[in-house]
């Protein structure tokens, strides 16, 4: 029978989410020694939301976005990384995340786990200011690891320059717009220099 | 000449920070397969003080518990990680730590570089609530590593339990008196079972 205490509860969670340390993203570090992983990502964007939140398409509340940012990765302990370049069945992708919500979240104590779990969906969803630029936070930061590493996933996986910037507008410019005209920048910039190398004059 | 647009100078501190995820801490993961470093480290902080802010000695502003657990290992890029279980000389460490807090929070714009200087040095200082709960999360969550890893880095330092518990209980005790309780319980079990391994009756 699992303990009905509160703190052994929470303690479960907090045990178990130490596994999302194991879960490798695509990105690079900087110095390009390894790939990231999603524990470390998290903290990341955090400090990303804070020091950017001016730039916000709408005046947001900073703690619910960081609670969003810290949480929202969690459910790849069961469901994996799902590479932003890879375009996957979405439908399937949101079954097993949501399972994963349900199991993990499901370790806390209820008013905690309708708390987690609503900030989760809210994420997801991306239909509040707050979502949106969690969201478009999350897709900045490895566009600047990308842009600081020659290229880092772009070079990974064959997207072509219009299908990137279709789908970096659709979640970035939404929720952070000046970020956005950053990354078309140097999305452009990589792809230039990229038709230069693959066909020199 | 650096930019003077805040962006650009925002954009610097966040790739600096990347550096954390390669300062390596003690702590070994729960699951043993490597050690903790200290971004992945910081993220986990902020998930315990959020989880574990009814534990906390007095009613606490838990945004600026998290932004507190957030930068608090960043100076690390600079002056390395100190385990807690080293007794070393603090005065150096201090002036280490504060020159690498110079350094790294010198790089934001000059209201984001105080604010987050403001609250490194209320979290070493430790006197106010919230940070004497910041502190007892960043020492509870290292004790909850050791206990379900059959005694982590107290394995690994020559340390009393009577020295230890004299440490825990000055920065744990202070802020979460319930978490201290949970530490104190499973220190001296990890001791019983050792002296019991040590001199098989």
């Amino acid at each position: 029978m699992p303990s009905l205490d509160p703190l052994f509860q929470q303690l479960a969670f907090l045990k178990e989410i130490d596994r999302l340390k194991n879960v490798m993203r695509q990105s690079p570090l900087l110095d390009r020694s390894r790939r990231e992983n999603s524990a470390e990502h998290s903290w990341h964007l955090a400090m990303y939301a804070w020091l950017l939140k001016d730039y916000a398409i709408a005046p947001v509340n900073l703690d619910r976005v960081v609670k969003m940012l810290l949480l929202h990765d969690i459910v790849e302990i069961d469901a994996g990384d799902t590479p932003f370049l890879i375009e996957t069945a979405r439908e399937d992708a949101a079954a097993i995340e949501r399972a994963a919500a349900d199991r993990i979240f499901g370790l806390l104590p209820s008013v905690q786990r309708d708390e987690v779990m609503a900030l989760w969906m809210e994420f997801e969803a991306a239909e509040t200011d707050d979502a949106k630029f969690a969201k478009a936070i999350d897709r900045f930061q490895p566009v600047v690891a990308n842009a600081m590493t020659g290229g880092g996933t772009w070079n990974e996986f064959p997207v072509t320059e219009e299908r990137l910037l279709v789908r970096y507008r659709a979640e970035l410019e939404r929720g952070a717009p000046a970020l956005y005209q950053l990354a078309e920048q140097w999305l452009k910039s990589y792809f230039e220099a990229k038709r230069r190398i693959d066909s020199p004059s």
